[in-house]
């Protein structure tokens, strides 16, 4: 019964938490420890229930409190103070302000199997809407790294550098994976290949990573142009996004972008072959429902069969952190 | 890292639970397994997400999955499925309807003091419009029951109930406490006291438990008539919907019902003294926020020392269940 209840009011803490993102609450005690009233006054909370969201959040384990003053906690400071390179709030601000209300509509989803994001009932598709505006497009690539960062460290450390030359990140959005694979990798060159729109967001980042002169941005839509060649093909949190048809054109055209002896890295939220462990995975799955119009995520065998039928001749799937791991195919 | 995204983004699984309490899927399955096409024909799911939607259920821990056949566990089964008394799902079911769309303004509650419901910019309250539907007001009294089931049957248990002869429940809902306390000891006559519009509600839970003879509703409002005079005056849920100067009212009148040496018994989600651990009633506190114009949950130690104020001569604080705990004040 309490597993039940801890569920099914989850979205307490969850939404208690993202407001506390919202608010940059975590940025403001980075700075200094502060008692209530200043937080007050520096978030421009009511005072009825400020006490409440600092204890409730004290408890849920984010802050730390001594002698009436709030603190960060070790691993809030890190990840959740906007002005730190760590950050991985970016994916939460997304969840605020977009995904915590469009699944309210999930039992319609379910029900019609139609999306229900800013597209819903033919409003204009929520990626043309992004790649519009320049800010808001900057924010949801930095979610976006927030969301993979992790797993990019992971795939720096563990997949075999030594052998390849160079890579293409194709999805690339900020540039996270191919600056860490870069950055642990010198030997390699690496390529961002996205919409020319992402252009200045993925230099600038490169740039601050002093990566300029071996990671090159190339512009292009993995549906319409050929992928840049590679001796590494990387698609990080691409994949899900499509119908089964274009799930399938993609790996096609990694197939062909590889020489003989090159390697596809295909890495999200895989979900267990039994499908009944990945949480994380399958309710990635219903974020793609609620955000597409045909995307889904899948196992380590189904990414397997798609690699083998475009021609592979070797897969391996392999755990990174957390609920991501990678699939790997050889050419 | 893993707990900033468990949490961010724990509304996730939270609202996979409530869309299937929704569509009474565990009711379903707790006629007889069944299969996925089974399952979308009974509750009308669409293909495209279904299986995501069941094998996240497994993930969670709510349904079972053995060859191809979808499973309610003992617990689901238990608490979830809406033909046995022991359904909790009213709550979940308000939570799904109200709840989850009204903490999406969470932040704009946190900064204005101001509630977030249907009564949100001066429309008419929730509870004045609840009281005037006979079927909503039977969900929610439903909704209370669940939330309070596991606490009632530990006040039976744990108070000395041989010391006193008749007991009333303040806003008694549909009367789960009083016909518990009455079911385990059958000296005692009970009182449900509650709006007149609650009278059918409670007389037909209280005919459902054969207490007719004992347990007896009384109309009235709370705060515009005196209580029931009794040997025990609870108050579960209530006081925590009010604000200080009301709650200290409701507590006065309780003392005046009670003889010398009688007890007032408060119970709900009391906060620990530090303000540090509970977090379920943390959040309560800040549900009462959406909820109420000026309710607050508070700890064991405010709750004692209103009742000191009121002229109680001995109080203490009692763990019940989960989050719960009882606040004994004795005249």
């Amino acid at each position: 019964m309490d597993h039940i209840m801890q569920v099914g009011l989850g979205f307490w803490a969850s939404k208690t938490l993202l407001s506390a993102v919202e608010m940059e609450l975590f940025t403001e005690l980075a700075q200094h420890p502060e008692g209530l009233a200043a937080i007050e006054g520096r978030l421009g909370l009511h005072p009825r229930s400020s006490r409440d969201f600092l204890d409730t959040l004290v408890a849920l384990g984010f802050l730390e409190r001594r002698d009436g003053k709030y603190y960060n906690t070790p691993s809030t400071d890190f990840f959740l103070d906007k002005r730190k390179p760590s950050y991985i709030g970016g994916i939460l601000e997304m969840a605020n302000q977009r995904l915590y209300p469009f699944w309210n509509h999930l039992t319609v989803a379910l029900r019609t199997g139609e999306q229900q994001n800013e597209s819903k009932g033919g409003g204009p598709s929520f990626f043309a809407a992004l790649y519009a505006d320049p800010a808001r497009l900057k924010q949801f690539l930095g979610a976006m790294t927030g969301l993979s960062h992790g797993a990019n460290l992971a795939i720096a450390a563990k997949f075999p550098w030594s052998k390849y030359k160079s890579a293409v990140d194709v999805g690339t959005a900020q540039g996270d994976l191919v600056t860490q694979v870069a950055l642990a990798h010198p030997h390699l060159a690496g390529i961002g290949f996205d919409l020319a729109e992402v252009a200045p967001i993925f230099e600038e980042y490169v740039a601050r990573n002093n990566l300029s002169s071996r990671v090159a941005f190339h512009p292009g839509s993995f549906f319409t142009d050929p992928l840049p060649r590679a001796d590494v093909v990387m698609m990080g949190h691409i994949l899900h996004d499509w119908n089964l048809e274009e799930k399938k054109l993609l790996i096609r055209k990694a197939h062909e972008a590889l020489p003989a002896g090159g390697a596809l890295v295909v890495y999200e939220s895989i979900i267990d072959d039994d499908r009944s462990r990945n949480a994380f995975g399958l309710m990635m799955s219903l974020n793609m429902l609620i955000e597409t119009p045909g995307g889904f995520d899948y196992t380590g065998a189904d990414c397997q069969g798609w690699m083998k039928e475009a021609g592979f001749r070797e897969t391996r799937v392999e755990h990174l952190i957390g609920p991501d791991s990678m699939v790997v195919g050889i050419k």
